[in-house]
């Protein structure tokens, strides 16, 4: 599959299989950040990127595809887990971090793009790191022998719900502030 | 502006008109539930519709005019504001109907499209309704003299925020008891 072909171990991480990656990511950004998602074509992004268009398809036979891949990349490692001692803690410098992200207008595009055009996947794309980092702190206060930790699931749709809602649904994204107080409600009355 | 030109109070509803328009908004979710959102532009859209593409371009100058306003059509009207006599009860019935609405694949398709090709214009055409509604039945509980009634806000955030955030993140729509079960949340401690 492709995702073997771009990232599988066999690939030298200097050789030209990565540039041509970084190359074609970094047309993506620079494009959406330009002009309308609808614009979007593999052949423009080969154009912007000095790659041929098949040499695109043969990684990413779709728009799809493509996309789902940029976010995948801009959405992993790029926010650090906090360790900060408590999980209140803990998730209000995480939703900080979040919120900050989502008034990006070049994160917004990208997310934007990436559900308009791959569906779920795109989605899953922009949100699974952050699933796995909300799993990661919760895990460390169970360990800490934190009574009462809700579960990712919950975690997820009381602090990412509103956060991930406002962003791409409102003009407005959540601020900070707003955002910490998202924490301080679910955690209200527990353990 | 286009706004304007497509429902402005000087077009005979049932003339040509409307009838252009219907034949638009049908190939849009035609196309939609058939193919992925990339391969949806004006020309092919008109083709569906069997009008000219000029007579497309006039009424909605771009692909994301276009999406907002077949999304602002179908997510209006289309959820009946419940009347049980409480805000728990309303709340209840009015989740379970948004979240049966948006487990539908093609409720799904249309509402990522717009978000991806209308930006937060997208977004609003989507959701403009649905806040209408929560202050509707918040405005009757506070007339009713119920105390400690949450803001659109915070209703928006609270119920909109988990329900939209799985439908367009992740695989699985909520399901109506797990929709439930956000109401009693939101509403647990509260007059």
């Amino acid at each position: 599959m492709t995702t073997q072909e771009t990232h599988g171990p066999r690939q030298r991480p200097g050789g030209r299989s990565a540039r041509v990656r970084a190359s074609v990511h970094r047309a993506v950004g620079e494009l959406l950040t330009e002009g309308p998602a609808e614009a979007l074509t593999i052949p423009v992004v080969a154009a912007r990127a000095g790659v041929h268009p098949t040499t695109v398809y043969r990684r990413w036979p779709s728009l799809a595809e493509l996309l789902a891949d940029v976010a995948a990349s801009r959405f992993s490692g790029d926010i650090v887990v906090p360790d900060s001692g408590s999980l209140r803690g803990d998730l209000e410098r995480w939703v900080t971090d979040v919120a900050t992200d989502l008034a990006d207008p070049d994160v917004l595009a990208l997310m934007r793009a990436a559900v308009g055009a791959a569906g779920p996947d795109g989605g899953d794309a922009c949100v699974a790191d952050r699933h796995a980092q909300l799993t990661a702190m919760l895990d460390r206060e169970r360990a800490r022998g934190g009574t009462g930790t809700p579960s990712t699931e919950e975690t997820a749709d009381a602090l990412l719900g509103p956060l991930y809602y406002r962003a791409v649904f409102t003009s407005r994204p959540g601020e900070p502030d707003w955002a910490r107080g998202l924490v301080e409600r679910l955690l209200a009355g527990r353990g």
